[in-house]
């Protein structure tokens, strides 16, 4: 980070002043030209970065700044999960209007360590400018002590398709916030607040997977350091979209068995439509044989977002089936794509 | 990079068609959630990120596309340079108005990829938004192979304050934009054209000041391989904030010297604050003994900018002094600062 003088040097103090002891592998701080890390400390690292753009990712009516702080830091470590990484360090950068200094930036940042803190990812730079529009990026980097991490590419044929999360509900919270967003929700800083204010539970986890998605870090970890997925990618656009991409880069077809995915959606009364395309869920896919699925089930910890099959990657050109009833069908995905 | 259907597809696959084969130390592609890099390859990485964001940094009508993407390339450059680190890799945040798809993205990738291929620096990932206004954000990793990168807090009592660039030129060459642009400066693409656009030599190195600074990449890996520089800082600011920046995380004062100054700067006509605080220099200052200034004065490459002497480290409270004719006085920074 940049140090300048007045009002830019004094938002640079309060990240400063807000970021814990920097994790073990980090050599350098915040106060130069750029942060310093030991190369020989990971075997693999990887790195990722992805922006929310107000207007286009999100609507600051809709989301309160410690949310939003949180919300974009998970975004970045889902895609560290789709390596099987760990969380070592990120920059943040941050394009602010006029009336998302003070108290909002003091929510926004302390939501962002929160989050980073929580899985020991050292804030280790960024940027700050001034802008028209609320708009923030993130890189993240991660990295594994041992094998490699995990790449779409890895597929074969007859691998189960798994999926680790929930599907759907992050679009239906959406569309609650577009049709009857409770009021003042943009002002809810706490979980707990959130759940006082709904009445149902549905609304509540529909509306709690749109402002602060899972990134499902730690499945992700274990299943690396057991070298128990053959392929993984984090559901963002929509499962749909996203399984189509893992088949192209692995250059395999697949299918998706409708009952499974219901099933293992955790949202099976929402419409199909939503749990293959709904956008922004921020699950976990990845592929494994019969026999790594054999240990998966024997093995994996109780306490987490349980693994289900919903689908099988066969050989073929890359494309996507869906099968109900023992019939399949071609399925397109409908992804959401900011250019279209 | 993420990929997805149609126009942000065709975009990513503009990029990856554009880029040139991975340098050594990368593992991973673009492709997958995330870049991979081996660890054990570098002794120490760096990393950094900076933000161009329109209307706030530039004016799409003061600069081409092909230039854009090749300055805030450099700037990234000068932050690695800052640290004596080798560029290794970086990611691309491109926020996009409607406007700027087509030929204008495509100028704006070959910019920016050509000033990174030259010093092998592999373009690893990035994200894709459309955006009211243009923005970019590059994050750039350096390494370093043996000792240690060079930090602003490594200054010294008595070490001499060296200068490598010019000073004050990119100040000019924004006035002159804003005062007298040659008409279809922002069509001009190529150094050739903007040779050619103007009549004087003073307007040309202006105008290149400002839209392609230099990065001392090598002077600084040469310096920090050598270990002849004890600290080290890129003036993008103005010289006064960022040697005052330097003389703060290294807790010394220090002092420049006014006709030393000028004749360092390589434009000794243009105001004494267009050198103190002309901002976006992109000149490199360090600091270093008497003995590792002889060396340099005896080993360091003539083709390369020379590194001229302006000012000395002094032992006292963070500040710095203005010297003239044997008076000295406090020299206050006025760089430019976003929030103020």
């Amino acid at each position: 980070l940049t140090a300048q003088r007045d009002s830019e040097f004094d938002l640079i103090q309060f990240i400063r002043r807000s970021v814990g002891p920097l994790r073990p592998g980090v050599a350098g701080v915040i106060g130069d030209d750029c942060a310093v890390f030991e190369g020989p400390f990971a075997r693999r690292f990887v790195v990722t970065t992805d922006m929310m753009i107000e207007g286009e990712h999100f609507r600051r009516d809709w989301i309160s700044p410690t949310f939003l702080g949180r919300k974009v830091c998970r975004v970045n470590l889902s895609d560290l999960a789709a390596m099987g990484a760990k969380p070592f360090a990120c920059l943040l950068n941050l394009g602010l209007p006029a009336e998302c200094l003070g108290s909002y930036f003091e929510n926004l940042i302390r939501g962002f360590l929160g989050e980073a803190e929580a899985v020991s990812m050292s804030l280790i730079g960024g940027d700050l400018s001034r802008s028209d529009r609320l708009f923030l990026a993130v890189t993240a980097i991660g990295y594994v002590d041992s094998g490699e991490p995990v790449l779409r590419s890895g597929a074969r044929p007859d691998d189960r398709l798994m999926l680790i999360g929930r599907l759907g509900l992050a679009r239906r919270g959406l569309d609650i916030l577009g049709s009857e967003a409770p009021s003042d929700f943009d002002r809810i800083e706490s979980e707990d607040s959130l759940r006082a204010l709904v009445d149902s539970e549905e609304t509540e986890a529909a509306l709690r997977a749109h402002c602060l998605p899972e990134a499902h870090v730690e499945p992700a970890v274990w299943l690396q350091e057991r070298a128990l997925a053959h392929a993984m990618i984090d559901v963002s656009d929509g499962l749909a979209a996203d399984v189509l991409h893992l088949l192209e880069e692995s250059g395999l077809s697949g299918k998706i068995d409708e009952e499974e995915l219901r099933s293992a959606s955790g949202a099976p009364h929402l419409p199909l439509d939503f749990l293959l395309n709904g956008g922004e869920d921020y699950a976990l896919v990845f592929t494994c044989s019969a026999e790594q699925l054999a240990r998966i089930r024997r093995e994996y910890p109780k306490a987490w977002p349980p693994p289900h099959a919903i689908g099988r990657v066969i050989a073929g050109e890359p494309q996507l089936f869906l099968c109900r009833g023992g019939k399949s069908s071609p399925c397109r995905p409908a992804g959401f794509d900011h250019f279209r």
